[in-house]
C-alpha cells in the first residue's frame, strides 16, 4: 500500500527522541533579495550532518529485533554511510558499508568513527552491488537502500512534518531532488498536510535525470553526472520516481554557478555551512522569481558536510 | 559612577526590541572533546554579523534627540562602522564613518548599504582621528568610541545577560579581548549575577596587549600587532581595562595555529561560520583543558564576518 502522511507521522514518533529537531532559520536581506518569505529548514545541524539520519534510524528502528541482530548493509560513500552506521550503532547492531576504493579519507574515518564494518572494492557501480551481495550472503545482514525503500522514504518525510508543524501556512516546499528519498517524503506528507501546498525539486542541470523523467513520465537514469553538487549524482529510484511524479508540482532546474552564487549569498548572510546540493533550493528561486513572488516559501537545507579544507589551506598560508 | 548589572539589564531593555535574540548551541562532540560542557552564545548571527550591533543600538539610544539630530561619527574598518551605520539608519539619523583608504571592498560596500557617509583617509591613526575630529567640529555629530564608553560596555554586556538567563547554572563566561568592550561589559554582569562564576578573556599572542596590561596593572598598548584574529589588533580601552581589572579572572593566550583548528572544528562539527577573533575562545578552553575539566562553560562566539572569497574561487575553479 502506498505511503501517506500517516506513515509519515508514525516514523516521527519512531525517531523523535533520537533526531535532532533542527531549526528553522529566516533572514530578512534574503526574504528582499527574492521578494518572497523564505524559511531554510536547517538538516545540516541534523546528526552527521545530514537528513540521512532520519531515515536510516527509521529504517533500523522498523527491523524486527530477530532479523536485526545481523545488522545492516549498504554500498555509498556519502552522507548515507555515515547516517546508517550511527543509526546502527545507537540501534546497538553492526554496519556493513561497502565504499569505492578512492573515497575521500575523511569520509573513511567518519564512517569508521561511527564504529562500521568498512568493505572496499573498485570505483564501479557493478562493483559495490556484488561487494554488497556477498557482504549480505555472508552476513544475513538487511540491505538499506539510501532511499529506494518506503522507511527510508518516510524517515525524510519527517524534515517537512517538522517544518509544517512550525510554519502551517507556507504556500510552497522545495527540496533538492538526488535518489529521490527527501523530494518523494516531503510531497507525501505537505500534499496530505494540505493539497494546495505547491512541491517543487531542485536539481543541477549536469544530474537532470530527475527532469527528465518527470518531464517524460519514465524513469530516464543518470549518464555521466557532472556537477558541483556531490550529493545528488544518484538517479531517481523506481519507489521514489512514483511519488514524485503523482506529489510533485515540477522539477526546477539550476546551473552549478547558480549554486554557487547561492551557496555564497547563505554563508555570508546566514553564517551557516551547507554543503552545494542544499543551495540548489535557494538557487532555484532565485533562478525563478515570478513563480515564486510574494509566497512563503519553506525551503529544505539537506546537509552540511563539505570539504573545507581548501579555506582552511588558504588561513595557513596567512600564518607563514 | 561605575557600571553595574542593572545598568546591563536597563541597556537590554532598551534594545531588546532592535536586536536578535541570539541562540546558544551545544555541541556533544566538543564537550567530549574537552571534557567539559560548552554553550556557545552565537554574536556570529546577530544584526550585522557581530556583537558590536548590540553596543552601538544603545550608544544611539542613549543620545538625547535635540543631539541625535546631527547624527554619529566614528573610525573604524570593521564590525563597529557596519553596526553604528545600520544603529543609526534605524534610530533615523546620519553615520559619518572614516575609514582607512585601503579597505577592504567587502567592507566599504556594507556600510556602505547600511546608508553611512564614508570619508576615506591615510590608513595611520593620527589620519584617521584628525579627519573624525573634522567631521564632528563640521557636523556636530556625537562620536562613538568603538569600546572605550559605557554606553557600549553596557550594550555588549546584554550578549552575557541573555547567555545566563537562558543558562544560569555556569561556572564559567570566555570572551575574545580585542578593545575589551565585550570583554568588561560580560564581566560586569557575571560577576554581578553570581560572583562565583569565573570569567575569562582570550587573546592572540600576536596582539597581546590585554594580556600585559592585565598582569602588569597598567595598560600597556599593542605595538605593530600580527595575527589572524582581525578583530582583535585594537588596545584595551581605559574605561574597559578598570572594569576588566576589577572583575576577570585570568586573560588566556593563544596562538594563531591554535585559533585556527579550533576555527576548523566550529566549521565541521557545529555546521556555523565564525570569524578567526571567535574561535580564540575555544582554541582557550581546548588549550586549558585542566582548567575547565568537568565544568559548565559559556562561550561567546563573538561574530562571523569574515572573506570567504578564497573558499568560493576554489569552487569556482572545480566549474571550469
Amino acid at each position: 500500500m502506498a505511503l501517506t502522511k500517516s506513515d509519515i507521522e508514525l516514523a516521527h514518533t519512531q525517531i523523535e527522541r533520537h533526531i535532532n529537531r533542527t531549526p528553522v532559520l529566516t533572514n530578512s536581506y534574503l526574504d528582499e533579495l527574492v521578494n518572497a518569505k523564505l524559511h531554510f529548514k536547517c538538516e545540516n545541524f541534523q546528526k552527521v550532518g545530514a537528513f540521512k539520519y532520519r531515515g536510516a534510524t527509521n529504517a533500523l528502528l522498523s527491523i524486527p529485533q530477530d532479523k536485526l541482530k545481523y545488522g545492516v548493509a549498504t554500498h555509498s560513500s556519502g552522507n548515507h554511510a555515515q547516517a546508517l552506521a550511527l543509526a546502527a550503532r545507537v540501534a546497538g547492531t553492526k554496519a556493513y558499508i561497502v565504499m569505492p576504493s578512492n573515497s575521500p579519507k575523511v569520509k573513511i574515518d567518519a564512517v569508521r568513527g561511527y564504529g562500521a564494518e568498512i568493505t572496499f572494492c573498485e570505483p564501479t557501480l557493478e562493483a559495490r552491488e556484488s561487494t554488497l551481495n556477498k557482504i549480505v550472503e555472508e552476513t544475513n545482514a538487511e540491505f538499506i537502500h539510501p532511499y529506494d525503500r518506503e522507511e527510508i522514504i518516510a524517515g525524510q518525510g519527517t524534515t517537512s512534518l517538522e517544518l509544517l508543524r512550525s510554519y502551517p501556512n507556507l504556500d510552497v516546499v522545495i527540496t533538492p531532488v538526488g535518489g529521490g528519498g527527501l523530494l518523494s517524503g516531503t510531497a507525501i506528507y505537505s500534499k496530505g498536510f494540505n493539497p494546495s501546498i505547491e512541491v517543487f525539486g531542485a536539481e543541477p542541470m549536469g544530474a537532470n535525470d530527475a527532469y527528465k523523467s518527470f518531464k517524460s513520465g519514465a524513469i530516464i537514469p543518470s549518464t555521466n553526472p557532472n556537477t558541483i553538487c556531490d550529493g545528488l549524482l544518484t538517479s531517481l529510484g523506481k519507489l521514489n520516481f512514483g511519488y514524485i511524479e503523482k506529489n510533485v508540482d515540477d522539477i526546477l532546474l539550476v546551473e552549478d554557478s547558480e549554486v554557487l552564487s547561492a551557496l555564497k549569498i547563505i554563508y555570508e548572510r546566514m553564517k551557516i555551512i551547507i554543503e552545494p546540493s542544499s543551495a540548489t533550493v535557494l538557487a532555484a528561486v532565485i533562478k525563478n522569481k515570478e513563480l515564486f513572488a510574494e509566497k512563503k516559501i519553506g525551503l529544505i537545507l539537506s546537509g552540511g558536510n563539505i570539504d573545507l579544507q581548501s579555506l582552511f589551506d588558504h588561513f595557513r598560508d596567512k600564518l607563514q
